[in-house]
């Protein structure tokens, strides 16, 4: 099967151009974070179990029984089959490390240091690489080698506690926040290492080691619902659709469907009162502060969709959104992905797959001048594809090395 | 009203020790992102309106008129109050970014061109300084001037739609996810324009200009929703509290709550079923690939959960618990708090403000090695707290630089 090799010169520059990262991780937290790394510039070496490969690559949804979903976190990464309980192997991929920049793993605590590539060992053999970790629960603590997927960290991070409607059913956050979250915190701590490494005491820099919990970027997010325990000593729970501290900051209902109205302030308040028709509820006691609307915002939500449920979602956007007052449909994916500022913005990027053509995925919401942010991208790569090139790679290394 | 100023001391050391942030950022996504950025060990200069300060010092929840909301996502800064509208503050302002690293600001596009601080003004100017901005929807394109707050990204990036039940009403994500999302790719675009900065191929090296628009990350971050749209060309709908294409992988009742488990695997959905004394499911033709299984979704959870609602949320824990198979209480704010691997981590940490006392928050999920993580932080600022020792930086620089 002869298969197109991801080229790295087709990756797109960035800020981390020359950053070579040697890519252990699976499914989606790691790989997400080492895409975003790819996004800035840099080059993703993923290093996968022969035969299977990442498990991503056997979750679907499929296009022609290859994985979209393993394609869209993995673009533009090299892929490299090895089997690191093998001495040979072992050998590339020490090799590997040998000019790497950054190693970044996602395994259960314990795993690497069973492979003998704990962080104790791998910083004195290679000084200069940063080692990143993302696991479920830390590399410390009791519950260090508990296995973790982002179902459960939601589960246990609160997150899912603020999600829902009161009474209802558990409702899980419809991305898998628990992963992504991990995977931009690790990306965040792998560059600040790199910047730091520039500029340490030593001659060429130190590596660092970065341990990212997915539940502990849970807790990082869970933002006011944090702030509202300890203030008030109760324990908040979901609603629905609206802002716990900001009102009106909801969705409303219109004759044919919901919108979104996020005027939380009393000027902007007062305007949309004006607009709605209603500018007694401006004046309304229960209405006149942020605070008093947070304590009466049943009343005010009944008051305000009398009115909204009298008109289309499309004549309220038009009316409300032409006076500057911040307000928006609730788009499904479709809608969502063929919206006018999404696509000039470049935010759907495609790949050209050898086997299935064109796939289209997100693309980088991380816009720097001076820097392409190109609409084609390289596609995801077939398991061990990069395999002769790195191995000319290392091979021309050790020549020019002798 | 005398008041202890947030020592730039205090602020934890990090790998961006030494960087000096100005940060113009409001209310979340920007203030989200310069902590982050603290936590790192940047030194954050927090210029606000004379008088009023940051919009979030007045929303809930509050502590004795203080609100923890602000407190919570602005500790470790100092702050400034300048009114740039004003030559003598202009003066001040532009002193500061003499020498800092970054200027973050998350105003309206076209705010900062209006006050003569655009990007083209600035790097003219301050050639090293790195201008990033984060907004609702971009510096570009058709919506780049409309407001937008985190209900309205939520809305329109698509996560409403895949959050909540089939057929259910509208749910927003019960963390201001559209700001968090934006201040964390903010975040690092910042540091990665940092770490291109030490090998530009000019003297000193070159800003960049970094443009985060909510809505952008909102697409970033919808993960297989996008994919799930682009292989099958059916628009995905929310899912309640289940993963769309992997099964077990959700809330299951048990006898007094529920709990999560992700078995999604063939070995562990194996294990899950012995466990559970339900062995021929296992064997079933319905449930024999994680594909099958997901084609059987409620099949298969009706057969699980009658076995689940004989026990209570503890007893499936422990037993599933020490098997290995991945599974968690959904614990609600306060149990978040209190579990002891989120204590362990270090992942609550105080404060100690001038006024209200100890203030509790969430602390940094990077953990990165040689590099102490405080359980202690320097409190969030009074309004203008720095003003002097700021104001005598700026004196002490004029004068030796005469």
């Amino acid at each position: 099967m002869t298969k197109a090799q991801t080229s790295p010169a087709e990756s797109a520059a960035g800020p981390l151009s020359g950053i070579k990262i040697v890519d252990l991780t699976r499914v989606l937290a790691g790989p997400y974070c080492t895409m975003a790394l790819a996004d800035l510039g840099a080059r993703v070496i993923k290093v996968e179990l022969p035969g299977r490969g990442d498990d991503a690559r056997h979750i679907g949804p499929f296009i022609d029984k290859k994985s979209a979903y393993f394609m869209s976190v993995n673009r533009g990464k090299e892929s490299i089959a090895l089997n690191l309980k093998l001495e040979e192997d072992r050998e590339i991929f020490e090799a590997l490390l040998e000019d790497a920049d950054v190693l970044v793993e996602n395994y259960r605590p314990g795993t690497m240091e069973k492979l003998g590539y704990d962080w104790e060992s791998l910083h004195a053999r290679f000084p200069r690489l940063i080692y990143a970790s993302a696991s479920g629960f830390g590399q410390t603590g009791p519950y260090r080698e508990k296995p973790a997927y982002d179902m459960v960290v939601q589960g246990m991070g609160g997150i899912m506690s603020l999600t829902g409607h009161p009474g209802g059913e558990p409702t899980r956050v419809g991305t898998s926040i628990g992963d992504i979250g991990a995977g931009l915190f690790t990306a965040l701590g792998i560059v600040s290492a790199l910047y730091e490494r520039t500029r340490s005491g030593t001659a060429q820099g130190e590596g660092r080691r970065i341990d990212v919990s997915m539940l502990d970027c849970q807790i990082a997010m869970l933002e006011n619902g944090i702030a509202r325990y300890f203030a008030t000593g109760k324990v908040p729970g979901p609603l629905g659709a609206r802002h716990p501290s900001i009102t009106p900051f909801q969705a409303f209902k219109a004759k044919d469907g919901y919108l979104t109205i996020a005027a939380g302030n009393d000027t902007l308040f007062t305007r949309l009162c004006e607009l709605l028709g209603l500018p007694g509820l401006a004046g309304d006691a229960r209405f006149t502060s942020n605070e008093a609307r947070c304590q009466n915002v049943e009343a005010l939500t009944a008051a305000l969709e009398a009115r909204l449920t009298g008109e289309p979602v499309s004549h309220w956007l038009a009316l409300l959104g032409d006076a500057g007052i911040p307000c928006g449909p609730i788009n499904n994916v479709e809608q969502a992905l063929s919206d006018p500022q999404v696509l000039f913005r470049n935010m759907v990027v495609s790949t050209e797959d050898p086997d299935v053509g064109e796939v289209r995925m997100a693309g980088n919401p991380v816009k720097i001048s001076g820097f392409a942010d190109p609409a084609a991208r390289a596609p995801a790569p077939e398991l061990d594809s990069g395999r002769e090139r790195l191995l000319a790679e290392l091979k021309a290394r050790k020549k020019a090395a002798e």
